[in-house]
């Protein structure tokens, strides 16, 4: 399968994903643009970010740091979590269980 | 945290990974030398591969295609695979629940 044939879905302003869902994980590769913001917000989900390319600030339970390439960051479980775009980005993010709202 | 900071562990022969592990996902960066084999296995694990760089010759019951960069397979639980690097790969694997045997 190719990730070139997942259509792209804009889940916010500037965040645009291509995703796989399995029975119990969501693979997320996000385009995200410069100045893009994800609002604190959090999810039974636990979710694991991995930073490709860019420089994204990242906020996790009130710590804030900017995250690079070949960075990550394990977010647990109902954890709030926020993050800005301080360069247009190429991040992963995998959650389990699926993020159904993707879908 | 940086992945470089990750001890790599052999796994099988010229199989190199670094993981990350959270409660319920396990994530798998694997470096892999050409011609290296993954034998035919199972586990309750779902599995979602996604090939960086490389090709990988990746049989997935009983069904083999050559995946190249950019492309993915979803490995649903308890369904037999294998594989071999046709050439040196970059290859992730997702797991869920965690592959707590790569500890």
């Amino acid at each position: 399968m190719k990730l070139n044939n997942i259509k792209s879905k804009e889940i916010l302003p500037g965040l645009n994903g291509r995703m796989i869902h399995g029975d119990s994980i969501t693979w997320a590769f996000w385009n995200i643009e410069e100045g893009s913001e994800v609002p604190e917000h959090k999810h039974v989900h636990e979710q694991i970010m991995h930073v490709q390319e860019g420089k994204f600030k990242f906020t996790l339970n009130g710590n804030t740091e900017v995250y690079g390439p070949n960075t990550y960051v394990v977010i647990p479980s109902n954890v709030p979590h926020s993050g800005v775009a301080l360069t247009n980005c190429k991040i992963m993010d995998v959650f389990s269980p699926v993020r159904e709202e993707y879908r």
